[in-house]
Parts: C-alpha cells; structure tokens; sequence
C-alpha cells in the first residue's frame, strides 16, 4: 500500500466534502459483506436511530444550558458527542436507503419548502 | 456563466450528489438571514431533532413490519417520508454546526472504527 | 385504623391518586370495545410512544431553559404539556400490558435498585 | 370504614396497585436526600426521558415484529425491559412533577377526551 501524497493529506485534513450518496454506498457495502441485510428492515432501523438518538441526549442531559461552540467540553466529550452524532446520521442514511429514499435530494427540496415557507423580512 | 453540458444535466438530475457541507453552509445562511441563531443553542436544537425523529416514527406507528422499497406506499406517503427523514437531517447537521464538529468527517471515522469492531468474518 | 376526616376526602377527592393498574384495565377497555387491538403490538406501540415524546420534546424546543414550576407559561401551554405528558404515560402503560408485564411493580423494585445502586451519603 | 381483611392484604400485595401520587412522592424523596434537586431541572429531566426511550427501543430493534406477551423472551430479557419500561416511567413523573402538573389526573382527562374523539361505533 502506497502512502498518498501531500497533496492528498492536505485536503483529508482540512475539510473532506463527504456527501451523503457516498456515505449510502459504504454502508450498504458494510452491512452486504457482513450478511447484515437481512436485519435492515425499516422499522429496524428507525427503531435503532432511535436508540442513538437516546444515547445522543445522554450526553447533553445533565449539562443544563450549553453554549455554541462547547466551550468548556473536554476533547473526550466532543468526541463522544462527534460518535453520536455520526450514529444517527449512519443509521438515518441506511434507512432512507433501505426505503429506497434519496435523502440528499429530499433535504435540498426541503430546504427549498423552508425557505417559501419562511420568506425573509427585509426591515 | 456557461451552461452545464448534457451530461452534466443529467448526472446532476438523476441522483445530484448533495455534501453534508453544503448542507450545512445553507443551513447557517438559512438561520443567519433570518435571524435565528439566537435560538440555534445546542439543546435547543437537540429537543428540535428528538421532536422530528417523533414524527418520523409516527409515519411508521401503526404499520407493522414494513418492506424494504416500500412496495405498497402512495407517492404522497414516500413524499412525507422523506420530509421528515429530511427534517431529522437538516437538524442533525446544523446541531453538529452549532457545537463546531463536522459531521462528515465524524461519520467516516465512525464507519473505520465500525469496520474494526465488525470485521468481516470470511468463510 | 381510623377513617380519613372530610377534610382528608376532600384534599384526596381533589388530588385522585390514580393506580397504574387502574391506567392499565381503562386503556384495555378503550382498545377492545374499538377494536383496535390489532393495531397494539408491542414495536407499533413504542413507535407510538416515540411520536408523543416528539410532541413533548416540540414543546420545550425553542425555550432555552425552563424553570421549575413553568412560572411563565400561560395556563393554555400548562395543558398542552398535561396532554402530551399523558400521551407518553398511556402509550407507556398500554406497551407495558401488552407485554404481559407489570409496570407498578417494575417501578418499584427499579426504585429499590436505584436506592442501593446510589446510596445516600452523609455529611 | 373497615381496615382490609387478610385476604385484602395478599392479594393487594402480590398485584400492589402501586399509584402516580406514591411514585412522585418516592422520587421527589430520592432526589432531595441525594441533593439531587438542582440538576432535576424540566429541560435536564427531558432529555433524560429520551435517553431511556433511547434504551427501550434498542431492546426492540433487530427483533423484527415482536408478539403480545413476548411468548420467546428470555426472563432475563423480560426483565430488562421492565427496567427500561420504569425509567422512562420514573423520568416521566419526575418531569411532571417538577413541572407542577399533576399526571394521573391528566391521564385520567386525556382518557376521557380520547373517549369522546374516538366515539365506540355500534354495529
């Protein structure tokens, strides 16, 4: 295995444009190989974000008020709060995929519904 | 401005690959010109996401098992599915947003840590 | 044993102190004489008590922090969360019984844990 | 009024007809000898709730559809859901009672609203 060039470190660390078809393809591919789709029914998988969900809210529960940013969060708790995050996202991806969905298009257009639904107000 | 070529138009029609950076750049305009961010607080946003991951789940409630596909829904249902998958999404990322994360990255870190603690067993 | 006083009825009669059991054989009553328990399974059940966990989180939603006693709310908003804290508790019940299981019970013996699980420190 | 007889007493005792007004009561006890009052704010109450909602739908989520009465589970299995099942009862009654609401009472209402929106149709 080679290791990549410089030019390819510098844009994997500064800010990879992950989209959401790429992340659909890997965890279709992730649970093919490991026999998992026979698990990945709909209400499964709702009932599985739900549960990240739960476990996304454990973290915040006894924190009261939380300022933007998390000032004063360990880097442990961010990264806990980064793996939460990133669960209900990969459980919520797999399901729109599951439902034969396209969640990347579908949250444009609903952008866009938003946007009608609520105008700006110029002063 | 040149305009897209054919081919362009239709990898961009049939399945436009949407970024979870875009999606949150958009969101933080959508809130900045509307003048919303002072009520974009963490939990603020936390209790937004847990409200549509309710209203996901109530377009599932009364179903039973449902199949992957969902061969049997109306057009109408599908569209309805996929505003509320989106709605979880677009809080999802901007809640990722507001605490500073990225999200995108966190979930492909979350995918390799995955991918090691399932390895894929050959037979 | 002495009877209660009418000054005792009366505070009693104003405050009913309502059994989970007595929840439990109305909500049962409610579905047979409607038909409906075909529709209470235990999974459409707890994505139903997840939809109106969604409604009581919507409530809180945009508030920021929220004192005890909800000094500021309007007697309108009090009563909305009275419903949408009902809803969670009768879904509850409901899930609970038709699992064959008693919640009463289980929440009592959940208290007794708790009690050794975090013992009382003192000074 | 007559103190029960024995009879009364067994029979209370191995289904106890365990009450909202006694569980708010223990709790509001369990939390004030612990000084456990300053963190049992709504908001923080909240989101615990949906932690545990959180737990209670993991226990159901790679089961596919699951029977009334659970007639496969393991005791051990039963139990922990009857666990589950308490928490998210207990962070309930918690909420409502920091909340200054009276939840059986308002189960009791909502109950008869439901009465009167889902009319018993006669055949």
């Amino acid at each position: 295995m080679e290791s990549p060039n410089g030019q390819e470190l510098i844009s994997r660390r500064s800010n990879k444009d992950v989209s959401l078809l790429e992340l659909r393809d890997r965890l279709a591919e992730f649970a093919a190989v490991r026999g998992w789709d026979k698990f990945h029914s709909p209400r499964n998988l709702l009932l599985a974000l739900v549960g990240e969900v739960g476990e996304l809210s454990e973290i915040f529960q006894w924190k009261g008020e939380v300022e933007r940013g998390l000032p004063n969060w360990s880097s442990n708790d961010k990264e806990h709060l980064e793996e939460e995050l990133s669960d209900v996202l990969l459980y919520l991806v797999r399901l729109a995929d599951v439902c034969g969905l396209d969640l990347g298009q579908a949250a444009l257009s609903k952008l866009i519904k938003n946007a009608r639904k609520y105008p700006v107000v110029k002063p």
